[in-house]
């Protein structure tokens, strides 16, 4: 007997009330569980989570289509929360967008868990993919429409592609954060590479000095 | 693909010789030429390389610790050698440097060799940690020493790390060449991403305009 079973749905797909999220809140938190006792990904099946979690197989089925779409969740969960732009500037979107990066990278950096699942990530192409498609693609198309809008209204250069200055722009952090696990991430990086970087981005007229 | 523009280690005795070089391409040729038939990593061993080559085990123990100093030598063969560099500004080393990086990256996306060499390499901790001493840190030993030389000769700010410097410079096509498979690499994108990137590197009075 599940626990939403239990507790038969009033509405609709049942999403965002308090007793459904309490209850993916639970499903999530078992997946994590076991991926702290050091379960494999190969291992960790619908029915397993269930039972860690305390529900039935159909309430995650009812939620997830399968447990790639249910672990890219998990690590979306995990990592810190696009953050709130400020709007105000490029420079000060930009610069959340990157500190955003950074705390990710300094989660990562923690002997536990951000760390472990996304190496389990990486070695499954499926979850990999999903991940991609569900997380990174949407933050790269985010960051690929504030370039955009910042290049028609002036405060970005036009004849550099959007796609290679988002690079140049997140790459030095995505390589810090992701690629390199010894490299420091001190406070106040985002804010230095950004104002760096867009030196050579902004158009001619309005560089400093 | 052929190893024939490769360029042996210098550093052992009897190396650089021509029958010496001869053993030692036919050597790492017949590594590439299994991988090349698909035999996983896992199953290359120093005996079936030996078979295939047409030497005997005493002979690639006498140049290489193991598999793992064997396979990284493969690797860094097969890759674009590091190029001469002109010396001429921080400019055109960097620009020598990051075109290295974007050509390395356009032989990843060939579906043929280095991409699953790489790929195979990831997949053993102690052959990826082999290829970083060796190859990975020496470059960024080599970039580091270019970035504090122009430092000291005011071409670059000083008020910048020089780590952090090295990942604003080569991170955006280290991104485009090893984490981002789709991602465009034409020609000139080199010196486009160093000339943006310095504007922002350069001490602010020699800055553009």
């Amino acid at each position: 007997m599940s626990l939403a079973d239990s507790h038969p749905r009033q509405d609709g797909p049942g999403r965002g009330r308090p007793r459904s999220e309490a209850v993916e809140r639970s499903i999530m938190e078992g997946v994590l569980k076991l991926l702290e006792e050091g379960v494999p990904l190969a291992e960790l099946s619908i029915e397993r989570i269930a039972r860690t979690a305390g529900v039935g197989k159909a309430t995650i089925y009812r939620r997830w289509s399968g447990k790639e779409a249910l672990f890219v969740d998990v690590v979306r969960a995990a990592e810190p929360p696009d953050p709130e732009l400020p709007g105000t500037s490029v420079r000060d979107d930009l610069v959340a967008l990157m500190e955003q990066l950074r705390r990710r990278g300094l989660m990562t950096r923690s002997p536990v868990l951000l760390h472990n699942v996304i190496a389990q990530m990486k070695s499954s192409p499926k979850i990999w993919d999903a991940y991609h498609a569900n997380v990174v693609e949407p933050r790269r198309r985010k960051q690929h429409a504030i370039l955009r809008r910042a290049q028609e209204n002036g405060e970005l250069r036009t004849d550099i592609d959007v796609d290679v200055m988002n690079d140049m722009i997140f790459g030095p952090m995505l390589v810090r954060a992701v690629m390199r696990p010894d490299a420091d991430l001190p406070e106040g990086l985002a804010e230095q590479m950004v104002d760096a970087v867009l030196e050579g981005l902004r158009p001619v007229s309005s560089r400093t000095p």
